[in-house]
């Protein structure tokens, strides 16, 4: 009853290929990524336009899951933070979450986007739009 | 090596008990709510202060996960709409995102939150900060 299963809908194409080359933060200079998602979930993509600002979730299969700990951005110089209250990957479930922008929509089940910091080839589970509120997510 | 398995780490207990009561969005009049933590996840827990803006990924458990397309907000008079395209908790990872505020740290376990609309008994799988770039996630 404490376990469920995300499917992977997709996977990030980038050229970015070990977490010591990746930025911390997707704003800090990523290069443009492609995703790339199953043909089975055409439907839940098709109002997806260039200019959204969405959110994507990822599951950042390179993580470790038993870290409850870490120095925020791996700065030995920063103390040791409950991982709850950093974005490090490390962490029980390893989702990312990032903000990212639509640049392109290459074909129907392949779109481009800019500011996104994970790993080539890390699946994909979820898009959602940012709210208007406030730019917030 | 298309699945991954997401562990509960903890469970929203809210006066929302059925999705037809519940607002659309956190910030459309949410009551508080209580997030109790499992013991295990301590550590990674204890940098969280009152006042911190928090996003919390919760499992919407009671949420179909083979719909793709939606009336946004349940609304017969908005046309069918992909889910990527909306926040529909109906979606292949039924994954919701909730920007809240930490009001009260109850005990080392249990953190108070406004503008929560997950129902209660809701399985709780991550906790991040707001990144301060743009008050965005």
């Amino acid at each position: 009853m404490n376990n469920y299963q995300v499917e992977c809908i997709g996977h990030v194409h980038s050229p970015l290929r070990e977490r010591a080359a990746a930025p911390k933060q997707g704003f800090e200079g990523s290069p443009p990524a492609t995703i790339v998602f199953a043909a089975a979930y055409s439907e839940a993509l098709a109002d997806l336009k260039v200019g959204d600002e969405i959110i994507i979730l990822t599951w950042l299969d390179r993580a470790k899951r038993d870290v409850l700990r870490v120095h925020p951005r791996g700065d030995t110089g920063i103390p040791v933070t409950g991982v709850f209250s950093t974005r490090s990957p490390d962490r029980p479930n390893p989702i990312g979450l990032h903000r990212v922008k639509i640049e392109a929509i290459l074909d129907p089940l392949q779109i481009q986007v800019c500011d996104l910091e994970a790993l080539d080839r890390t699946p994909v589970i979820d898009v959602k739009p940012v709210l208007k509120r406030s730019a917030d997510a």
